[in-house]
């Protein structure tokens, strides 16, 4: 048996990497990163970093023509700054109504599709990735939302045949029981990256920096990559 | 009301395309065609013509990258010869239980993803594309039956926020009904190109040119593209 896993350097993914590693052993995982015109690049290099831990082959993608058009404030031609506010703030200015600012348009369902075509191709069975209950909460990110989740898992089960299962291990969980589960496995969280920004340091203002300080306080841990 | 049109260059999505341009009008119309290391690049330029002809924006996506380890026989690196044969007979072969040889990993579903990221980048509320029954007889293109149409319609419904809505006009019909509908609305299918083989004039041998001149006879009419 093989795993893709879609791999973006952060918390979520690395541990969904851990866990396919522990699963099926490194010689039969392949991580796979997307490069889709984001302001945070580190997160590609962590992604590599993480891949080189664990000896598993490592592919890379590049998406960013397909995101050219959009003014979603993480990718770098946007003219929207991002957020220095968690997702909850940032939702309840939505009124849970529309997509955050840092929704990329159909991004999970595109990175798993690219996942699927290339699973396929390398003889795997499973795709492996982080989506989780945190990200689902109110309408922030359409494409992590379980209805969202449930109708792609059968589009790439039954559109690659039935030779393809996606597992989303953490689905239902937030972050915080994600960081419990890595902390067991030993996942390398010291080479991981997570804040949306651009800079040589996390900004610990963004949503995401703010959500990744919450799950180590949450199981009283220090995050090993500050 | 916007609508973006998967467009291959071939009847199916040349007739989607025509009822789109009807439906929204020309200005309000995208054709999107896509390359993903096709041997039949020539369809490439009949989808440029078609769009040209309607005068509707056309856009274009390199996927190249993401099939490099494919073998399909579509593709240009592949060690596979293209069939010629119906459909009907390669299906009898594989007793309905794989994809035939032609059979692109994922490659609707991947399309489809695409189309949607940049449908809601480009403010679309439609994505047209050209799937109908002949592709999901047996299991030969899983990727076009009906349950994964309905689960990618979800997907891409509900994973945008319900922003987007998948329309394939031709689920349950087959070749010739479009043909049909395509003539009745004077679709330019002397610009078209089905033949999946590489060469300067269709073969006449592959599945694809066998159908293709099947569903003209069906109509009583001559195919204008040769």
């Amino acid at each position: 048996m093989k795993a893709l896993v879609l791999s973006s350097g952060g918390l979520d993914s690395t541990t969904a990497l851990a866990l396919a590693v522990k699963e099926y052993g490194h010689k039969n995982v392949i991580s796979l990163s997307v490069s889709y015109g984001q302001k945070h690049t580190k997160e590609l290099k962590a992604a590599e970093e993480v891949a080189k831990y664990y000896d598993v082959e490592h592919m890379f993608v590049d998406l960013t023509a397909i995101f050219k058009y959009s003014n979603c404030s993480l990718l770098t031609g946007s003219t929207e700054e991002i957020p220095h506010e968690s997702y909850a703030e940032q939702i309840k200015k939505t009124n849970g109504q529309t997509p955050v600012s840092t929704y990329v348009p159909f991004r999970n369902g595109l990175f798993l599709s690219v996942a699927a075509s290339i699973a396929l191709s390398k003889d795997c069975q499973y795709i492996y990735y982080g989506a989780h209950a945190d990200d689902a909460a109110g309408s922030a990110y359409p494409d992590c939302s379980e209805v969202f989740n449930s109708a792609i898992n059968t589009a790439i089960y039954e559109g690659s045949g039935k030779q393809l299962t996606v597992k989303a291990p953490f689905v239902g969980k937030n972050k915080s029981d994600i960081v419990a589960i890595g902390h067991k496995l030993n996942a390398p969280y010291h080479l991981t990256w997570s804040c949306y920004e651009g800079g040589e340091k996390p900004c610990g203002k963004c949503g995401t920096c703010i959500d990744r300080a919450a799950a180590f306080k949450a199981n009283n841990l220090k995050d090993p990559a500050l």
